[in-house]
């Protein structure tokens, strides 16, 4: 009974500095300020999971209950900023990658997990996934004023994660024990993900 | 008692089907992808719907509820971007017209009156009905990084759905029946909608 | 027991018409039409207390509660769109400084006075007041299609917030009267933020 809530705690802790990480990339590259860094990488991190707690009606947010959450990004944050600007490193699109995958696999096992728990139809907590995983995201684009790139750059994404929540259910509703089923459901959005990128993988669009 | 329940049900999913359509011509329109397509079709569909349950702290959200509506959007997504794409349909702003109006009238009415059965105040009733109505449009243009259309075209739309919900509350005020205040608020909003565009009224702004 | 009460009210009402001014100044100078001015008045205004009441989970939301908030705010757009029209007065960034700083710690103080009474942890008492105090005009920018102001101007006013709440919290600590503790926030963070722009203090960002 435990051992599933230590493995979902974890995959969240893992999951939120993943998504923090991007969206403090994302921020520095448009040049914010420290308070714009702080507040899309917080929005990247803990989007995905407060909109899956509101739909879910779930209280209290996982990061007012882990407060812990907000020290950590907070002070990465202001230790992380001066120390990257002295190391000159530049963050390209191809560093977010492998955060990125990793961070929508762990959100989507999550996300689909807690809204089976509580008896939703399936379409529903397969969207749970998908949206847990994908809607810091969301938000970190339209906070930079961009539309979100998964709904325009053609590569599969959401779709990672829609499939892999579908696996979570299958292997759930054949009663694999819970560890089995979030590791398949990460372990195949997030190599579903990265295989679509290296392979060039394209989603179809409205004429082309 | 159950009759206006089912009225209810059916203005839902009229609305919620012309909303999506709206959604998917604007993503289609800005070349999205089926991902972005999908996302924008169900944000307008449903957007205005969960702010209103979201407000009124209803649960389950009736897209939850009734998760035959997420099947539905997914699949005529899935099926409409080929079908519509081989078709070379265009949609024009004017397409767009009657769906949007006909939503419009039938949110509103829906949100209005579930705010009416709660026994919120007046004001906030008749503010509950337009939000149903305008939001998903609102959060659409949103995730398309667009100025929301209904706050900069000088085109009445908002202000239809207001009327309309102010008709609800006063023949609801004089006991009327259900039907009929439902089907006078619709008739008003999209009348007046349809009626503003074809004369094309316009509603004030700053210095012009 | 009930002077806090009205201190918080009035506090409240205070920071509402604050806010609305300025998203209404905001809208008026984008040449949005009276619904968006007003929806942006409204969005500037309830925006960061919503969010708090969500986040809390408090209902009803203060404006629905006291839905006098509503009327007041319709009114005085509807009234003062062609008043200001009629004034030539141009709204400068400079006009909308008081005001503004004002509301920040007005909404600041409320928002982190209603977490500590609920039990939240310090931190997150702290960054509801922060969001209290922010969200609105984070909400008035992302419906003005804009980066939000404060992630980009290097200007402090969410650290200004965060300062003062922590004023707060330190004197509710030492179990200070409430109404002291309220004053020193207040004064703390729009002291700050005039101070900040008075002398041109600069937030770090990344790489200036």
């Amino acid at each position: 009974m435990r051992e599933p809530e230590v493995i979902l705690t974890l995959i969240e802790v893992a999951a939120t500095l993943a998504f923090a990480l991007s969206g403090f990339i994302e921020a520095a590259r448009r040049r914010m300020d420290i308070v714009g860094i702080t507040a899309v990488a917080c929005t990247a991190a803990f989007g995905g999971g407060t909109l899956r707690d509101v739909l879910l009606d779930q209280r209290p947010f996982f990061w007012v209950e882990h407060s812990g959450y907000l020290w950590l990004i907070l002070g990465l944050c202001m230790v992380g900023l001066p120390l990257l600007r002295a190391s000159h490193i530049d963050f390209t699109e191809r560093a977010m990658r492998v955060p990125d995958a990793l961070g929508l696999g762990l959100f989507g096992a999550a996300g689909t997990s807690q809204a089976l728990a509580l008896g939703q139809p399936l379409i529903v907590a397969a969207l749970t996934g998908v949206i847990t995983g994908v809607f810091g995201g969301v938000l970190r684009d339209v906070l930079c004023n961009e539309v979100p790139a998964i709904f325009t750059d053609h590569r599969p994404y959401a779709v990672c994660a829609f499939t892999g929540a579908w696996v979570f259910i299958g292997l759930d509703h054949v009663q694999a024990p819970e560890g089995l089923a979030l590791t398949a459901c990460i372990v195949t959005t997030a190599g579903l993900r990265l295989l679509a990128l290296a392979r060039d993988w394209r989603v179809p669009g409205w004429r082309g």
